[in-house]
């Protein structure tokens, strides 16, 4: 069968048909839901000459055998958030299904492809994404995962035991990327950039490292008739200024800095507040750079604190490592686009995907992004143009074509060499 | 019997016994235990040549006759906020007690001294204050208080009633202003001010007009990582400059501008929020420059929120108009502090008081300021050194003579040839 991108559409709205409703997609994981679309991938597959199986961690792994057992891997997730969108995670799972038909059609291929559907991308029920990909990355820590609970209270080993996996063998789903030589994946972008230049495509440079923290700035409570302007230890002053450094920074910088929770815990409208406590994320794709904009953050809320007579507290709330992508995979995701709609960009991920499971693993790894409409996504509202559909099928499948050779290449010749990228040349697939 | 200042803060003391308890004051306005400091208020006075009576609004006067009914009118409150501390408001009922008692000793004054206690100054118990003083200003509007239930759903009528008054007659309190020539209140600072000088007691230039609005910036939710900086709608970012140029404006002006409830309604840490709200207080001693305050800042608002690509929406909370002493009263009431402790300072009132009322009610008025430490009040911390409180009666006797003299002069002459000032001629009492 030739690539049929508008079957893709098709298909991605059987899908939302079957496991949406009037609110969204409903496919959150570890739910009968979920499951049934599992179910009709399945059906969907059934016919290619593919093999089929579920590793230690629910993850699902359609394999076409190729020459080689080196693989690339296509990678994506049918599970959502509760009432999202019809496309985050699908797409590349319904892309990749019309990638493998158009592969079977040609042939045993070069090398292995395969596609994965990861189990709960989302971590919607249980609060804690990257599930399935973390296990078959090995940085899973089965204790962390073991004492969540679900709102009912539910704890999830109980839950995964249901369906069929044990949390203490989930690691075991690493043997299954021993021999990935490429991990590509489709997703719609979930931000404006895109929109913004006019855009149907972009080629991802990695997912931005995040530090955040809680900062607390604590000044004097007092009466805001009695107290003049020059005797007040004002906290929103402190906030004021820091947020406005804090924009500073990362526009200096070219990351991302945001103040999402920001208040005045025992504000009145009669008294100046004891305290002022916010959420500070910082995020940007080279993690010295990041580090930078943190130490920058810090020493100028310090600075802040004294110049108003403050005391300000810093704590960390979450933190992961910038996952800069492959730069010999990024040019061919770059060249696929190109060829496909003429115009390409670059840019980071904002948001995490498994594909940076994928890298920290040190496997080879890009993501290509489709314009989402008015940057929204994780709700109804969530939507790509049909065009952009059938043009990221396109690139996406061009992609997977060129990755292929690429790995076929690198079987032959060290890395350092298949292109002018003397990057990592020990990192050869 | 000659003024005894030490009687002050031991009759202080003894109030607080007998009316307190391990939290501080329990002075609440229509409650028991404020009906059993009015009674020992009514003991201390019952040897005294005076007469004594509540009026329609349940203030107690306690009125010394003198040769001329004109009358010097000295005005405090025994009711306390709840947990309230031992100064607020009693320190001028038991200072003028006192004065009271030094002019007893001295014969017939030559015009009327007065002491009134003011029904309910701090409105704990309904949420509205200077019930008495806006009772006696003619400015209490019993539609307003009619509605008003305590924390049980008591309402407000009904209490009063229980206390001998009837909303609806509440403003016959009007008639027992009509002889003040000149209105003096002693009170505790509540700020930081005189301590931050060094200073032991202050004369008041009057009470700051009030402007108080809830200021709403609003601009888009989005991902704080697919949202790069350039493509943002932060009204983080603009409550942060807004702030900003409120304390400019301020500080310019000489007056004080507050943001004391601050929070982003739907904030999470990975979104940027969509709106930021906040409580926006400014206070000035002068209408005009308070109504330019305003100004200022809501074009500074509309700037900013065009500049970020926000909205902002401004609504009134509260309003007050600014009411300025007299500067008669107010050279006489410093006249009395230098005289007393060799140093004096002008200043504002951030917080209200009944004098606001007697002010807006066109009576001749000046307020004493004894310095608090650390700015504390309204809880049981509250307080100022016994050197002070002795300072303040003895500032505060001489402010009653000054004022007798000069209501006396005033009869006399036309009240623009009384002083320096030729301000208001057509005012003089």
């Amino acid at each position: 069968m030739p690539l049929d991108p508008l079957r893709v559409i098709e298909e991605l709205h059987d899908l939302e048909r079957l496991t949406g409703d009037v609110n969204g997609a409903q496919r959150v994981c570890w739910t009968p839901t979920w499951e049934q679309a599992r179910q009709w991938l399945l059906e969907k597959v059934a016919s290619l000459p593919v093999d089929v199986d579920r590793d230690e961690a629910g993850n699902l792994w359609v394999t076409l055998r190729g020459a080689s057992k080196r693989t690339v891997l296509l990678g994506g997730h049918l599970d959502s958030v509760e009432n999202g969108g019809w496309l985050d995670g699908c797409l590349n799972v319904v892309a990749a299904l019309e990638v493998l038909r158009r592969l079977c059609e040609d042939g045993t291929p070069a090398v292995t492809v395969t596609l994965v559907d990861w189990a709960d991308e989302e971590g919607f029920r249980f609060g804690k994404s990257l599930w399935g990909s973390s296990c078959a990355a090995g940085t899973m820590d089965p204790d962390e995962f073991r004492v969540l609970s679900d709102r009912d209270g539910t704890l999830l080993p109980s839950v995964l035991a249901a369906h069929g996996v044990d949390i203490d063998r989930a690691l075991g789903a690493r043997s299954r990327v021993r021999d990935v030589a490429a991990y590509l994946e489709l997703h719609i972008e979930q931000g404006p950039v895109l929109e913004s230049l006019d855009l149907p495509l972009g080629a991802v440079l990695g997912t931005f490292g995040v530090e955040r923290h809680v900062v607390t700035f604590t000044g004097q409570r007092a009466h805001v008739g009695a107290t003049p302007m020059a005797l007040r230890r004002d906290p929103v002053a402190g906030m004021a200024r820091f947020a406005l450094e804090g924009r500073g920074i990362a526009l200096r910088h070219g990351g991302v800095t945001t103040i999402g929770v920001l208040e005045a815990p025992d504000g009145i409208p009669t008294a100046i507040p004891a305290e002022v406590q916010m959420t500070f994320d910082q995020r940007h794709l080279d993690q010295l750079t990041l580090n930078e904009m943190l130490a920058e953050a810090q020493a100028a809320s310090k600075r802040i604190a004294a110049e108003e007579h403050l005391d300000v507290r810093w704590s960390v709330q979450w933190r992961i490592a910038a996952r800069p992508f492959d730069a010999d995979l990024i040019d061919l995701c770059d060249e696929s686009i190109l060829e496909t709609v003429g115009r390409s960009h670059r840019m980071p991920s904002g948001a995490l995907h498994d594909a940076a499971e994928m890298a920290g693993a040190g496997i080879p790894t890009v993501m290509m992004f489709a314009q989402s409409l008015r940057g929204l996504s994780h709700n109804k509202e969530e939507d790509t143009t049909p065009e952009h559909i059938v043009a990221s099928v396109r690139a996406f499948d061009l992609l997977a074509s060129k990755a292929v050779a690429y790995v076929v290449r690198c079987e032959v010749m060290p890395r350092g060499s298949v292109s002018q990228s003397s990057r990592r040349p020990e990192a050869c697939p």
